[in-house]
């Protein structure tokens, strides 16, 4: 499974990072002035190699190409005409201006795959306009969700939309190479991360405007309560999601409210959905009584779903994902000893055999034209006038 | 492609819909209770029928069996052995019990594969514990992003975890049923939610951390900003992400301080990042002195990224998404006129031909059997004994 994958920054590298870890050999094509997420994310041990670029890129390799140079878009091409996937997050009107539309690359290679990720469909008013992440959070009412739980808008502090959509891209890359082993047809496939993301909140939140007339506002309560979140305890924090009757009234025992049980409000998951701002004030003031080991040790015995709350730091040490052997250790040639996550999925048809550490800038120009069929002289050329470039 | 859907709420769910969306034909298996989701969402016409639960399950067909009867139990695994895909969200030790566990299923169907999608892996102490989302929202670092950002930890106002891990087990089974046109033999799939979402939350945030001795604190701190958020205008919010310098440098004119493009904190993205703080304290100040509708216009003219903020309502009318055709109208049989999103992506190889509204509990549980060849006197019994159930 060969990808060439002309992405940068998150939405791209997200997706074809689900496609390498799975086993594809990935190509990442990057421009001469490389990926810009090697420089603009803070931690690295040298410049380009930062280690957001160094999660997102494990698996892959990296050929540099001046895509603007004739010789260099030749060459760009003749890697997709050899490739089952090509992967790209560049604006439409761009990629036509270069010949890289479906139409035009399906012509040499019937088989191929196209996965475009835009940030807006082609087929709407804001198709070609620029976007980040938080721009996809601030249409597609991410942040609006934080507006109604607290009063205030917010963007989720990740690349949540971009690393989304690129999960949903990997997603119908693997749907499209099902079909084409049925079809012996590859086909153009556009994931637009306004609409992705857009869908992605109405299934959660359109709620009652799901009926047209609506039957009351947008929105499902239970989330949107400003005390959703992880709660005091008397010595840190507590996550507890009684939900099912037996465990909302092993819950309620628990905290030394047992008649809440016979409540109205909470006697139910409909009522305690419909009470749901109570019910987080019930735990609000259940939790303080007792510290967070305390509670865990109650609510694991009770069958009652509770869990500690791990900072990002914490990840590196929590005991589960240590008995997993979720942190593997990395020596990588130019970065030294990394920590690296494994795959979180396990597969009974086997995952990619050999770990690739996160390439360098153009590690790999030279062998991947030389495996496209370009000649000795022909790669020397093409570095000479800069249409390639290697270390 | 037949896919039988043992889940409930929302990881397995919106694994199933992604399925169901692009033309797998999912039977989903109810308990007799029914999927919780059917209630605990506000926003219902009839009982059961929440919106949250229309959403994430149309498009698949419902029959009801008690499969802690032997006989609603032998009914379930006539229906897996004539599947191409089994998905449940069960815990692991009660899939061994009730005989669901790959080994057993796939002596009958060895193309089957099986997705079972978990709490926690199987490989670590947390194995078998409950779990609902912001239990994993608290392990994971979800809750921790929020927590470096604005001093208190919080959840996504989403299913988020739920939601993703659902996207993920659906990529993981394309992946595998692409395996299985190539090798003849189907697999078993372990997703859990936890190692999905720490490994999510790795990728984004590691950082610094991701170097061993590290290299600084984990965390982007370009998305750890507290003013990493919609921006107050005038009269409104506003989104503007300029990252790249021609954008900066666009913006700084725009805000009337075109002085700060020769700021050595302001001058490339790599100073930018590093005083991510300051530079959204440049983005506050400025975007205050007009209107968003001036501002959007602004920064249309100058190719800087911006975009206005959508309440959740907002997204009904916003006109990107009209000229896209996302909102379709729905005529549903008993729940009467709705919205439903179309699915985000194009794709050329083609979708679902058919659109079916989310069932009624049961709703198929007839024809589903007769389909799998119970006879009409079997089936009679079982609807009798409660092994099956049909409205």
């Amino acid at each position: 499974m060969r990808v060439v994958d002309l992405t940068s920054v998150v939405v791209g590298p997200a997706c074809t990072r689900a496609l390498a870890d799975h086993g594809a050999d990935v190509v990442k094509i990057e421009a001469p002035e490389g990926d810009l997420l090697r420089h603009i994310a803070n931690g690295a041990r040298s410049p380009g190699m930062s280690g957001k670029f160094i999660n997102f890129n494990r698996n892959k390799r990296s050929a540099v190409l001046d895509i603007k140079r004739p010789e260099g878009r030749a060459a760009l091409l003749r890697l997709i005409a050899g490739a089952d996937v090509f992967v790209s997050n560049i604006r439409p009107a761009a990629l036509a201006r270069a010949g890289l539309d479906h139409a035009s690359l399906a012509e040499g290679n019937p088989r191929l795959v196209h996965c475009s990720i835009v940030a807006f469909g082609t087929d709407g008013r804001y198709a070609n306009r620029p976007a980040y992440d938080p721009i996809i959070q601030s249409l597609s009412g991410v942040a609006a969700t934080f507006h109604r739980a607290t009063g205030e808008p917010r963007f989720v502090p990740m690349v949540m939309t971009d690393h989304i959509t690129g999960l949903v891209a990997a997603q119908a890359i693997g749907f499209a190479l099902y079909r084409r082993e049925r079809t012996g047809r590859g086909e153009a496939i556009e994931v637009p991360m306004f609409e992705t993301m857009a869908a992605f909140v109405a299934a959660e939140h359109l709620g009652a405007a799901t009926f047209d007339p609506p039957e009351g506002p947008a929105g499902d309560n239970r989330l949107l309560s400003p005390e959703y979140r992880p709660l005091p305890t008397a010595d840190g924090y507590i996550t507890v999601a009684p939900n099912t009757n037996a465990q909302a009234f092993a819950f309620f025992k628990a905290i030394g409210r047992p008649e809440l049980r016979d409540d109205p409000r909470f006697d139910s998951p409909v009522s305690r959905t419909a009470n749901a701002v109570a019910y987080f004030e019930v735990r609000v003031a259940g939790l303080r009584q007792r510290t967070t080991a305390e509670w865990l040790e109650t609510f694991a015995a009770l069958d009652v779903p509770a869990a500690r709350y791990n900072t990002i730091e914490d990840l590196l040490t929590d005991p589960h994902l240590a008995d997993a052997g979720f942190w593997e250790s990395e020596d990588h040639p130019t970065e030294g000893l990394l920590r690296r996550t494994r795959v979180a999925g396990r597969f009974g048809g086997g995952m990619r055999d050999e770990a690739l550490p996160a390439p360098r800038m153009g590690q790999h120009t030279r062998e991947v034209l030389a495996e496209a069929g370009f000649g000795e002289a022909e790669i020397a050329r093409m570095l000479d006038s800069g249409a390639a470039r290697a270390p």
